[in-house]
C-alpha cells in the first residue's frame, strides 16, 4: 500500500496499487506511483508526494464503522499499562477493531468478545487488511465469559456498560496488572468508581483523559496549530489487579 | 518484583524481594510481602496494597540520571509512527535509558547511540533489570553514524543538536517512516523545521505537544485532580522520509 | 500599599506602610521601600523590586478564609457575560468577598447575599480595604430573597446548591442577561441543567472552564512553564433570562 | 437590539429593530419579534428564541475587519492587569475596535492609537454601535508618542512590532502597572523579553495563554463539547512598570 499527499493541501490519499488513483487533485496513474519517484503529478498538474504506508497508515484506512479509538489514546493505553511484545489482551467489545489491529501489532496475542455481527466482519476485514494472525475474535458477552479467561496482562473495555464487567470475577488477569476502561462520559466514569470502592481486589490507579496540541512552526514564527487541537474522545479508567 | 501503595497517601514503594521494606509507613516484613495477602500492615500498623510489578511499574523504578521520558510521549510515538513488534528502532541519545528500554519491550530490534560514559551505565544497569536482549548500545555519535546504518522502522533523537541529524542522509530509514525528534524549547523546533523546508526527501508530519489530565470521581463528585495536570515535557517533532 | 518582589525566587511581598518588612529575604528597612527607588536590600543583602501595589495586587493580599475565586474566572465571567461599569450584579454567597471586591471595582452596584457570618466579617474587612462603597452586604438567604430583588445585570451564585436558586422566579434580572453559577463538580453541573430543561424562561448558554497557561520564554528558549499551568478551579455555567 | 437564537441549530441571529429578520430558518416578522413573546416562529414554522441583546451580544455583531480579540482574552487582560472602572487604558493599535469597546464599558477613559484609516473607521463605527463616549482615537504612531502619553494604568499592545514600542520611555505609565502584549507567535514574545532583560524598570510578571473548554451536560451525561475547545488566539505578555 502507498500513500500520496497533495503538496497544496496536505490531505491524504491510500492507494491499494489496483488501477489508477482517482482524488481531488486528478488522475494519477499507477505507473507514476509505481516509478519511485518522491513526487508524482496527477492529469492535472497537481503534485503529490509518494511514500510507502506504514503500519499507522494503514490504520488510517480501515473501514469505519463504530466510532474509531485515536492514536493519543491508543499509545497511552500501551505505555501505562505496561504492555509489550509478550503480552496478552482481552478486549470488549472489539467495535470497527482498530484497537483490536493496534494491539495485535504489539502484543503477543489479543482475545477479542464482540456480540454484534456486523462489527466482527468491520474487525475480520481489518485483520486481513494487516495479516494479523495473533487475535482470536470471538462472538460472545464478555459479562459471560470473563471469569473463565486465563492468564492475561490487560483488560481493554470499550462498553456502553463497564461497570458490570467490573463487578465480575476477573481471575484470569495478572496480579498487578490493569483493567482499562474507554469512557465516553463522566457519570459513567462514576459508575466504575462506585463499583471498585466496594472491592478489596482492585485499586483505582488513574483516571485520565489524553489530549495532542498540534504547532506550526516555519521561518521565524511558532505558534499552536488553530483548528487541529485534538477533540476529547474519552476518559480512561486505568483499574489495578491486587 | 513487587509493589506497596500506601493505602492513606496512596505513595508507591517498589520491593527487589531482599530484606524487609523499610518506607515511611514503617517496616514491612520481606515475609508478610511475599504471604500472597492483598494488603499487609507494616510494624507502625499502616495498610500496604501488594502487587506484582508489572512492566510499567518496573519502568519506573529506573535509576534516574538525565530527565526521563513519559509515558504520556512514549506512548504516543509508538502509536502515532506505526511502530510494531517487528519494528526496529534507531535512537540518540540513549539518556538515562527509559525510552530505549520501552523500546526494547516493544519493538524487535533496538540500537542505541550515546556518547557519554555516565550514561551508557545507567542505560545498561536499567537495560539487565528489564532483561533485555535486543538492545544494541553503541558509544558513538550518530552523526558520523547515521549514514551507514541500514533498514530501520524509525530514527528517535533526544539530543540538544537535532536538527544537525536531520540534515545528514538517511539512507536506512524505510521510506514512509518517520523520524520523530523530542524536544524541549520550540525555539529548536524552528532549527529542524528550516532544515526540513530545503529537503525533498523529508515531509513534516505534524509538531505536538501529548498532555494527560488526571480526575477524580468518587461519590456524587466529578472533577479534574488539582495539581494532577501533567507538566509540559517537550514537543513531539514527526518526519516522514519520502 | 506597596508590593516587593524578590529578585531571586521571584516570592511577592505586601506591605502595608507600617514599620518595617520582615520577609523570608530579611527585613526591608520603612524608608528603603519608601525612598523611590525600583531596587531595595533588605539586612541580609538580598535584593528586592518595589512598586505600588494596583487594584490587582491588593485582591491577592486579602484575607483568604474560604477558597478563592481565581483572575482567570472572574475574567472570563465579565467578559463573556456583558458586565460593564453600568451594571448591578447580586450575588450569592459572598464567601471571602474576593468576587465580591472585584465586581465592585467593574460594576455600579452589587448586592451580596451570604448567611455565615464568619464570611460577612471577612467581607467586610475586604470591603474595607479596597474602600468600595457600592456594595450592599445581606445577611440572608438568597433561596428566600431573589423573587423580590429588581432591575439587576447577572446573577452570581457560587453556592452548595445552585440548582435551588435556578429554580426560583428570578423576575429582576434583565431579559437577555445572565445568570453564572460557579460550579467545582460536574454532576452539580448536571442537577443545574437538568432544572433548565424544564424552563422555558432560562437557555442554558455555556458551560465552559477556563485555563491560563504559563510559559518562559528568555534568550532563544521558549517553553511552558513547569508547575505553573493552572489548576482547574470550577465549572462556569452560563444561563440566559429569555 | 434584540438577539434571536434558532432552537434547533443553536445558531445567532441580531436584529436591529428594522424590517422584519431574514435568516437560515426563514423570515421572523418584526411585529413577533417585539411581541414579548419568548419564543417566536419563522414563516417557515421553525421556533427561535428572543431576548434583548446585552453589552456582550452587541460585541458579537461588530463589523469584523482585522481579526477579533476573544472574551477569553479580553477578560483575563482587564482581571489580572487590575484594571477598574476608574482605570484609563492606552491603546495601540485599535485593529477593528472589539478591544477598544470592550475597554470603554469598563474603565473610565480609553486613548487608542491606530495608524490605518480603514481600521480607524471600522472602529468608529463599533463605537457609536455602543454609544461609547469615553474614548479619544488618535490617527498616529505610538512609537512617536508613547513617551508624552501621562498618567495612565494600563498600555495594551496588538501589534507587529511590540518590542519597539517596549524599548522607549514609559514615563506616563503608574508605577506597579501593567504593559500588556497580545502576541500571536512565541518568537515575537522572545522579541520582548529580550528588551525587558536590558531594562531595569520594568519587569517580566507572566507570559501566558488563555483557553476555554466547552462542555455538554444532560441527562445523566456530561462531557466536553466536541469541535468548541477554544484554539489558540494569543500569548498575553504582562510587563510591570516599576
Amino acid at each position: 500500500m502507498k500513500v500520496l499527499i497533495s503538496r497544496k493541501t496536505g490531505k491524504y490519499y491510500y492507494f491499494n496499487g489496483v488501477g489508477d488513483l482517482h482524488c481531488k487533485e486528478g488522475v494519477v496513474k499507477n505507473e507514476d506511483i509505481n516509478s519511485g519517484e518522491l513526487i508524482v503529478k496527477s492529469h492535472m498538474g497537481k503534485e503529490l508526494l509518494v511514500f510507502d504506508a506504514n503500519p499507522y497508515d494503514v490504520r488510517q484506512k480501515f473501514s469505519r464503522g463504530p466510532q474509531i479509538i485515536t492514536d493519543k489514546d491508543l499509545g497511552y493505553i500501551i505505555s501505562k499499562s505496561g504492555i509489550t511484545k509478550n503480552s496478552i489482551i482481552v478486549e470488549a467489545g472489539g467495535g470497527s477493531g482498530v484497537a483490536t489491529c493496534f494491539f495485535s501489532q504489539i502484543a503477543k496475542k489479543v482475545r477479542t468478545y464482540e456480540i454484534r455481527e456486523d462489527h466482527i466482519e468491520v474487525i475480520n476485514k481489518n485483520l486481513e487488511l494487516i495479516e494479523a494472525k495473533n487475535v482470536k475474535l470471538i462472538k460472545a458477552d464478555i459479562n459471560k465469559k470473563i471469569s473463565k479467561e486465563k492468564d492475561f496482562d490487560m483488560l481493554f473495555l470499550d462498553l456502553p456498560d463497564h461497570h458490570k464487567v467490573v463487578e465480575k470475577d476477573i481471575l484470569g488477569l495478572k496480579k498487578g496488572h490493569f483493567i482499562v476502561c474507554y469512557v465516553p462520559s463522566i457519570t459513567q466514569v462514576l459508575d466504575i468508581t462506585n463499583v471498585i470502592s466496594n472491592r478489596k481486589d482492585l485499586y483505582l490507579e488513574e483516571i485520565s483523559e489524553t489530549n495532542v496540541r498540534n504547532w506550526k512552526a516555519w521561518g521565524q514564527v511558532a505558534r499552536p496549530h488553530h483548528r487541529k487541537e485534538t477533540d476529547f474522545t474519552a476518559f480512561l479508567v486505568f483499574i489495578r489487579k491486587l
